[in-house]
């Protein structure tokens, strides 16, 4: 028996209908290339039109670069960005963000399930300046969190205002925006945040490869699609980068796909056998499962890992059904 | 009437009905992430044999980030590459390369049509080694060249050979090897002429973004899954950047419709009323134009480029049809 | 009054007098440059002759540059250093080893009293391979330790050798390494345990900036002064970062003046009417004094940083007096 | 008979009395580190009072750092720096503007004895932003030139401008400033001149390593020290670094013992026997020889160097006598 890997990651499902569906769509004729094309000026269209907001758009394939790159425009190389010390930047990017900002440093915030603590961001704030320690320029912040969780538009205010009052920047990382969303919380409002730039997530939430990067501040575009290029990060048919959020946006699916995978993962919560860890408030649960138990899952033919903080990880997708959340429902309850 | 950009490049063609096909195959049920899933596998397979080579090959969205990342593991960022002074790296690629690459150097060297000359190669071979200089250690090549010639076997090797003995590294940007491959280029050659890295082209060929870099330097594939994602080029849904190659090898038809795209540079060419300047072995024509000409043209609806020596560009794809040949056969024929 | 740096770091002193004689006696005639000249030849022989090794042997001006480069040496931009989490190289050099290695990561370590923890290194190093994770390429240790303690050879054996058994490399930050042969480490061990890279240090010793990078790996030695000019760290009259050496080595000073500065830490010792936390094994105590008092201190004049375990830190150097460290005395007894 | 190296670099020399006497009483008693220290202060207050400007100082011991940092300050990695091409950034420096940069460009200008041609600025000025070019964001200006000739204040101005009308950075590269001044040159003037950031030099004028970056854009010094730092170009004892500007601003040694050079270059154009082909403005002769005369001159004990345009340089500094030029006079007759 293959092991299933339906609940490993959000990443391990593959692209909705909506988005196959936009991408032969958006196929026919020829296009100018680098993302000057009518296709990527329509999608970001769409997304301007969803967060309301006159920002200048671009499509790349990985988030880890969008992410990566957002920082080196927010922080000079001898400065540093705050983010949760479990931030899929500090933890899960290779470092990437040390590559895009010329060494670029992080500093990791705690905070309970996955959401900065403002105690501790406000004690990283006021360090004092020192010239042999990278001092904050900018934060980064996650929604929904790496653990399940959102924060709300009064939470990440609560966040902004402070390192925005010194003058430094914010970024927010969108991977699974579409989860946020789905759960409540107002893409309209985040130009009114303070955020700098967005990272939306397109993959994650059910796209062939493409993450939006949104700049909220015009100024930070200088010769952008330069910048692109330079870090390797401009693919000559944009157009292809670009359909999937048309097939996503026009439809709606973007959000109602991101609502079904709540709904699994809420599903998922009512058969866990064991304890959930965090809030399930987007489409992952965090689970106490003592290794013995995930190993005889794992038997059972379904592979999940175990998180930073020791919890056991679930992820429910848009291609996640009901039927599947029974199936593992079923082989918790017989290995726990 | 819109611009027609059919001829301005070989990217503004979209991608051919095998990649579509292939692409929404590979889309059925879950699959591990970052590179390591079975479609993954079995592209890399299938370029494995299509090169007769055991190498160890990855997929990435931009040729830029493939020349770049792959010029950074050939020489330290206080050495330099060669590469012909038209090629891509050197003039098309926003300095690419010495972001990959910490600020390594590029060295342009001179020849006719796109083709490295060897005395100006081996000149700077000879050059000494000097502290205030950054000095060659590797070779770039690229086949097909940026003025539509195909280097032959023996050609390539005669470049390599003084580069290797030296103990040098040689990449080869094979962002149109398929064009050199349908002019009569053995690939099955490619890993006996020395070269340490290859950047298979699968974007000018015909598909949605993808290019594959194949390493038959497998010394150099340390831990290569993590370069990639450090220098953001490791997407979660790794099986998008593969199926293409999938569709495209499987059929025969990446060499097929490479094969179409030279003849229909060939049709061009018989139509063309002014000077070839280059010989016309791939799928470009290089022309001698006066600007009132292309601008009329331009106005006539066909877009081109003026290219680095002067000549106008026009490069046809597996996209072009006879008819829209013609058609720009007859309005050339109006405005010169 | 003005406020006492003298115990505040070894490199608030100035330099000692073998240094500024040996810096005239350079100062003749005309030499060749960056690093050509028969006095940085002199130098460097001395060094080879001292640490009974042949090795290359460069000078920089900067202690943290010279870390820095040496591990961008070592490890790939993708990869990390293992180092003490304490290490000068983690937590004062303002993200340097990040600029100079592209993004090279760093994973600090426990250990108590500034040395690892021999269990913690075996863990970091079993972790597996992942892409979204820089694993470690290289150890960097330091002798004597960011809290004055000295490893003895064999404790930097026991450490190097699970590295080198994996082919990884061997960083040795000897920025207080004349501090460490003062105490009794023999410097003509070192090559023998597979450390590839030294950092000798001789500003804190007692010079003018100048540090000395001694490649006990020749491999690592390629272009290396092309790889210095390229970094900014190639200085044209490089005879005024080699004479330095000359004056501490040929007359024995670098040693017999850290033997003199250990000497003025175990009088302070002797004097301490705090409990002192470490070892008093090099130049430096680090003793638990609370705020109010470190403060009350400071109004008398002498200014002390508190370290990152919490403690209170003196630093003696060549230059610290007897009666300094009674005067101190006298004032510490005051105030706590 | 060992070779003169006398006239083959104004870098060969030693430093001057005032330097050195300047070192030694700077090196008393204890100085806070990294260049908070009292030397660095008043160093800094004297090149302010010099310039007749309000500007950020530093001191670091490397031209190629100070240039290279300068230039990353004013352009992103995706831009580049318009400079003469055979400005010592472009040609010299090992590609060290790529490496402080991550990546950033260089666009090299023609123009008669190392001067800019304003044409040529112009026209690189006038060129599109594209995606795949590195578009210029600043122009790095020397004086005295690289060919010993010397921009007047109004020649400087004419290049300067259009630069920063649209909105782009300036910096100087003043490794001969001293030269400049000698031969006429208002240092008074150079704020007004719209200069972002000049790098004087010290070294080439007959100092021990050292050269001050001074920022006349404050708004380029946020966390200055914090980027010196990072990028390994802040020493501990910055003391040293900072002195010799004392020893050589106060006493006017800077500015005299460069004008002892320029009237040596002088004394040796009258003497030479070969046509000199830039005008000698500064302390360098560039002359037409061939090469069988260079090598007689060389196998007579003088070593100089061919330079980029193919005439042979000759060097004067604070320390070159009227004997020596005289004995050079003499050979020369001989060889040539």
């Amino acid at each position: 028996m293959a092991a299933r890997y339906d609940f490993a990651s959000d990443n391990v499902a593959g692209a909705m209908p909506e988005v196959l569906a936009a991408l032969t769509a958006a196929n026919a004729g020829a296009a100018s290339g680098y993302g000057t094309d009518h296709v990527s000026q329509r999608a970001a269209d769409l997304i301007r039109a969803a967060l309301d907001a006159d920002a200048e758009v671009r499509f790349v394939a990985s988030g880890t670069a969008a992410n990566a790159l957002s920082l080196a425009c927010l922080a000079q190389p001898h400065e540093a960005v705050l983010a949760h010390e479990h931030a899929h930047v500090c933890t899960d990017e290779t470092g990437a963000p040390g590559f895009f900002g010329a060494g670029v440093g992080l500093i990791g915030l705690p905070g309970a399930s996955g959401k900065i603590d403002p105690a501790a961001l406000a004690d990283a704030l006021a360090q004092p300046d020192v010239s042999y320690r990278q001092s904050p320029a900018a934060l980064s912040l996650t929604n929904a969190t790496e653990y399940g969780t959102v924060y709300s538009a009064e939470d990440l205010a609560a966040l902004a205002a402070p390192v925005r009052a010194r003058g430094y920047g914010v970024h927010l990382d969108g991977a699974r925006l579409a989860n946020a969303v789905a759960a409540g919380f107002d893409l309209k409002g985040i130009a009114a945040l303070g955020v700098d730039i967005l990272v939306m997530g397109g993959t994650k939430a059910g796209s062939t490869p493409t993450e939006a990067i949104v700049l909220f501040d015009r100024d930070l575009a200088r010769r952008f699609d330069a910048r692109l290029k330079h870090a390797g990060q401009l693919v000559s048919k944009g157009r292809f980068l670009a359909a999937p959020w048309i097939g996503m946006l026009e439809t709606g699916a973007w959000q109602a796909r991101a609502a079904h995978a709540g709904a699994m993962a809420r599903r998922l919560a009512a058969l866990m056998p064991v304890p959930i860890h965090h809030p399930v408030q987007a489409n992952g649960l965090f689970v106490e499962m003592d290794e013995p138990a995930r190993l005889r899952l794992a038997e059972a033919g379904w592979f999940v890992y175990r998180f930073l903080d020791g919890t056991v990880r679930f992820m429910c997708s848009w291609a996640t059904t009901a039927e599947a959340v029974d199936e593992l429902g079923e082989a918790l309850a017989q290995v726990v």
